[in-house]
């Protein structure tokens, strides 16, 4: 009945005869519409190229408040938004829903789920998934915070081992229920720790009246000597600081060695018991860049040239938290602001090929770095600047605002949580799942 | 690791410790925390029994609205509110999730995934569910809209047929993929075609640039002679008219006889072709009524006598939907209002028990119906006015802020609603589903 893998007739965009095309204009497909995808199609609007843009998901992910969902305060639609809503401005830009499983580079196609979609040039930009490090029952066991639906799948279940813990007559295996682990001490980890610690103790404890406070517990793990290894050693300092009085237990130094139903099991031996564990202390780019048949750098990343383009093939362009570009001998990291910039660049590299101009040099500004540690709190360090607390808070706000929120929307949703964010109290707290769509006609 | 139905130990409320209960007070054990139970447990404020609310979600649904957010209009936090907060204010009621599997009427207890649960009183109020009145394929087949969790399926099912329909190039297919047959020309058939039909022609059209509006098509059957059978006829033509001039075609006197992959077949012979069939025309009291061994009524209804008590056990209560509540003869209808009606009767009941006082008895107001019928229209029928058009739909608004708003949260919800759907055009649209929990420590 569908379009479908399962459909021969279905043969991609390259035959499609709905898709308007002008003769003699490059066709650009775009695979992913995070912030490198969706920054690139932007930039190339009004330019005398088609683009494509290919994602597995409708929406676009405001990831920087993923944990905000996870942690109950945010509703998804807050964070995500349809994809074809947000390139309605741009003609020369269409949306395809896919999921895209292969390139073959000497054909010039994309491969997905709906058949093949040819290109002229390519930019693959589909981020970055979790990594396990082949901890054992860790993938099994743990619970993650990179996609949407994890996050909701994680509000549910918090929400869900509070309900529990109110049939529980046993003290320590409800002591066990509450007990929230969280591994590492990035920026994601410490953000989640610092919001579940405060939906508990501002929020649940005034919707569970029978709650002994002494019971919850929120521990956060980093395997390193301090959390958010990669700021400043005063900024880590702060947000540990933060955590703590928050009621974030803070333990440095431990590795977890493995996760059983009971808990994890640390690198000295040492058993914490838990009903939750959630991971956050690995990070590889997404599993296309392991078909595209080159060998790839660390966290999986796809090496690619000055122009990031990939190494043999000039039509083919590789960005964000997928590629491993190098500034001066360092690879960038995996930060939005990097993707964008990248985006933009390669935009100006189509854009130039495209009237037959060479292509410009990659020019990286670096943007610094910041974390959230909670309600109107943060750390940032941008140059030569250092910020905590309510100052890093505003910083964070404003830096998200200029350079990341140039959809008008975006920019009334971010407004509307600040202010929320500091004045209310108003989280979703609801344990719904959409039901899994086992009826057809 | 968790309390649950597996765990011999978990014994319910009765052996709680931390259930503080004073001596001599009843507890009142309310079933289900809709309409019927909330109302209920607000009503029993201050009084001197103990409540425990028991419902298997935890948030209240106000399903007035629950089509929009099948409609991609309203984000499920919207019309969802956590129980928990709900009742934080009533000392005397406490909340536990938990799924009611039956009752022991002899032992007074009632049975859920978490033990048992006994009562001095108690009151069930768990709703209705769908009937699907054993047509071939339509269980199997069809899509429902009477749970939170189906309306959200609902909404990523039919942007999904939308998103596959620019990968199909046969006509005939992609036409099949956008036909949307509504089966039930009751209110929540009548709300949703005409949401869905506003919704393709009103925001799908932009998002999907090359949508050919004749391609869609939204098909509202009723199998008898005129919609909202229910209203007055002039009510019905109104609604018709309406439901017209949207787009939706409205086939009367079409009874569905079977459902297949490739649509519904009509009583006729006639066979049309659908991608999706969304079942409305059927409601039956919850199942929870066939365990209380007793006969049930039409629409599987339970007999109740003239104060809402089970026959043979004046403890036991049964209001809203699920009971079959007479006056004057005639069974009261599955309306929001009707139940919290009972529900405000049955709190009198159990303040003049628990004072000696004999019960009072049931004033029944016809409340009147309404039903609205797409962006700032409505149908009314109250006593002897009728309203259709802007003047009803001010009207449903008016009811719903008066009778059936009493929760602050909600009210603000709901004039924001009112305001951006008047003003606004700012759909979710979104394909969101949370993971299923496999994983878990």
């Amino acid at each position: 009945m569908e379009a479908g893998a399962d459909n021969p007739r279905c043969s991609g965009i390259g035959r499609d005869r709905k898709m308007i095309r002008q003769m003699g204009r490059p066709r650009v497909v775009i695979v992913g519409a995070g912030f490198a995808g969706l920054t690139l199609a932007r930039s190339l609007k009004g330019a005398s190229v088609d683009v494509t843009l290919l994602d597995r998901n409708n929406y676009h992910l405001f990831t920087p408040l993923l944990y905000q969902v996870a942690a109950a305060y945010l509703d998804p639609s807050q964070i995500a938004n349809s994809i074809r809503a947000l390139i309605r401005g741009i003609p020369n830009c269409d949306f395809r829903l896919a999921d895209v499983n292969g390139v073959e580079l000497e054909r010039r196609v994309v491969l997905t789920d709906h058949g093949e979609v040819s290109y002229d040039q390519l930019v693959l930009c589909t981020g970055s998934g979790t990594n396990y490090f082949g901890i054992r029952g860790m993938e099994a066991r743990s619970l993650g915070l990179k996609e949407l639906p994890e996050a909701m799948a994680l509000r549910n279940w918090v929400l869900e081992r509070f309900e529990l813990s109110r049939w529980e007559l046993d003290p320590v295996r409800r002591r066990r229920l509450l007990s929230f682990v969280v591994v590492g001490g990035g920026p994601t980890g410490v953000e989640f720790a610092g919001a579940l610690a405060e939906l508990i103790r501002l929020v649940l404890r005034k919707d569970f009246r029978d709650l002994d406070l002494a019971e919850p517990r929120v521990v956060l793990l980093e395997a390193a000597g301090r959390v958010l290894g990669t700021f400043d050693p005063g900024l880590s300092e702060a947000a540990r600081h933060s955590l703590r009085a928050k009621g974030v237990e803070v333990r440095l130094g431990a590795a977890v060695e493995s996760v059983s139903p009971a808990g994890v099991r640390l690198g000295g031996g040492e058993q914490l018991e838990a009903g939750t564990v959630v991971w956050t202390a690995g990070v590889r780019a997404s599993e296309l860049g392991e078909r595209l048949g080159v060998a790839l750098e660390r966290q999986a990343r796809v090496p690619v040239g000055p122009s990031m383009q990939l190494e043999g093939h000039p039509e083919v362009f590789v960005i964000g938290d997928l590629a491993a570009a190098r500034q001066g001998g360092e690879v960038l990291p995996m930060l939005i602001l990097v993707a964008m910039q990248e985006a933009r660049y390669v935009a100006a590299v189509i854009i130039a090929a495209a009237a037959g101009r060479p292509a410009p040099v990659f020019a990286y500004r670096d943007p610094g770095i910041m974390a959230t540690i909670g309600r109107n709190a943060a750390v940032a360090q941008l140059g030569r600047v250092r910020l905590s607390g309510f100052p890093g808070w505003v910083m964070w706000l404003a830096v998200h605002l200029i350079n990341i929120v140039s959809l008008r929307n975006r920019l009334v949703v971010l407004v509307n949580w600040a202010w929320d964010y500091l004045f209310y109290d108003r989280p979703v707290r609801l344990m719904v799942r959409a039901q899994q769509p086992r009826k057809r006609a």
